[in-house]
């Protein structure tokens, strides 16, 4: 009797917010080692990553990556161990990162370069190859070192900081003798950032929640001004940045997580870029695979060492992924957002 | 008895828009060489140059230069020829570059280094020193060569394209191969850029000027889209430019002349920076002086053989200063604004 399955299908497109009606749960049979041609894996997923950049791709609108398919499995990273193989390099029970969709199982073919990738647990925890030393860890180590470049003594600021992102880039900073300030939706999230992580301070954007209010505390916390933003929120909160920045400032643009349901996002002064001569860069990691063995050399080691920490939100089974996305893009998750599988 | 000096100073700063009730007409002594200190030189002006950037100087707000002071000379580019001087390196009749300001003559200590050049006119005219050769054209230089650094075959849009600096981004765009697009004000100065500045398209704002209108022009006139961008407007026409920027175009900030009287002028999608992975970056020419002797070589050798082409907007007398400037940010000019002043 074959394995069942679960995964969770894209079936309708967001009409504004979305909801849990844009996703369905599906149940298919996971084939057996018989049934595999040359090549394939099965993977058996241990944990599934959710992501803000899940959202982009449920439009259909023009953006930098197709968008995701209707009534197909959901894209997402994932990480879990090899239970059936018909390719010579991986074996049963080999643990693997890939792109494995929003289910319990993925078919691989391992022949297609880069779609799994084996990974070592001895000294980082598999989970971490979602995270820090993942796709998030590498998105804020490009950012940091490549885009905002940062010298020892500047102020570093980033927004969703108790995220995956967030909190990679802020310790990166630290690490690099920075002052960090971070941004974040609570209390909580605030004294984490600050607590744990070893920001020199947060900012609250829920305690200050209109742009007067929170400027002043963003100036309050960064006395000398901002030399560089890594941005993920948009709206309010880039608006104070750019009226903070230090001439020659750099923001790296990673996320406009503010804008992700169609809102118009204007940015109230451009001016300021020419005013402070700053440099902004969009960027999308998985154009840059070339940084992957620096950062994740970097990061693997912070990791290891205790020195680079990430709290995860994990949720139970495949069935609960909708509502903690959805909760993700409202700033629920409290650092970086997984869904146990197994 | 002795010559008389009539100069411009600033008398009020501007509440919203920039009035000739700002400036006053001012008359005063010029030293005669006996009155001289030791390294001063005494220049007549020929011609003073008017440009945008003079607008935010007027202003009492945080920028980039400290604000023009009240109730003292406007500054401003000149170039014109001594006629005392107790400097031996400067001779009666040698033809100079400097910052003399809004006035007919000025003292300079020519042992402040920088303070003024000699100029050659053997190739070159007087005046091009402040207009392709100098200021504007190095500021051109410097946004297209080290800000956009276009490839063969992309496009390149350039806003105010008929001015000082756009005029020249243009010609400099077109000989490294790639298609280049202005956008200007009126269908005299469309076909300008076009006919004379050989410009592959001129989109006119005035008879585009609502944001539809003028996308639909803009889209018509970048078919494989926009590569690289230099800004000397902002507003709708950096709206509209937005969307049609390429995956990983650059945008070269040099000025935001909608907004110099102080209207709110936001950017509406700051999104796409994230979309098409842009890079925007402002800058300031006076910055960047280690370019100058890159740039003026390859302008002044356009220049000379007479592939650089730029129209003088050409106001006689000190005298009329206020209003040609004035008609300057309306966009009344047709190409480099100048004073004739002797």
């Amino acid at each position: 009797m074959s394995q069942i399955n679960r995964q969770i299908q894209l079936v309708s497109r967001p009409q504004g917010e979305a909801t849990t009606d844009n996703f369905k749960l599906v149940e298919v049979p996971v084939p057996s080692q018989a049934e595999l041609a040359d090549g394939q894996v099965v993977v058996r997923h241990h944990f599934l990553s959710l992501d803000p950049y899940m959202r982009g791709r449920m439009n259909d609108s023009r953006s930098y990556a197709e968008p995701q398919p209707l009534n197909s499995v959901m894209i997402g990273g994932t990480v879990g161990e090899v239970v059936a193989s018909k390719h010579p390099k991986f074996a049963v029970g080999d643990q693997v990162l890939g792109m494995g969709g929003w289910q319990e199982y993925s078919v691989v073919d391992a022949n297609v370069r880069g779609a799994i990738h084996k990974v070592d647990t001895t000294h980082i925890p598999l989970s971490a190859y979602l995270g820090s030393v993942g796709m998030p860890g590498v998105t804020g180590w490009y950012g940091l070192v490549k885009i905002i470049n940062p010298k020892e003594g500047e102020t570093v600021v980033v927004s969703a900081a108790s995220g995956a992102v967030g909190s990679v880039v802020g310790q990166l900073a630290k690490a690099r003798g920075c002052r960090v300030v971070g941004v974040a939706g609570g209390a909580d999230k605030c004294r984490y950032v600050v607590e744990e992580l070893g920001f020199d301070a947060c900012v609250d954007y829920k305690q200050h929640n209109d742009p007067k209010s929170f400027y002043a505390a963003l100036k309050e916390a960064t006395p000398k001004g901002i030399d560089g933003y890594f941005e993920n929120v948009g709206g309010m909160i880039l608006d104070a940045v750019m009226l903070r920045m230090n001439a020659f400032g750099r923001i790296a643009v990673c996320g406009m997580i503010a804008g992700y349901d169609g809102q118009s996002l204007p940015l109230a002064n451009p001016a300021m870029i020419l005013v402070s001569r700053l440099k902004i860069e969009g960027f999308i990691v998985s154009e840059h695979p070339e940084v992957w063995p620096d950062a994740t050399k970097e990061l693997g080691g912070m990791v290891a060492s205790g020195k680079m920490k990430l709290r995860e939100s994990v949720a139970d089974g495949i069935a609960s992924a909708p509502e903690a996305f959805l909760g993700l893009l409202k700033g629920k998750n409290f650092g970086k957002q997984l869904v146990k599988l197994s």
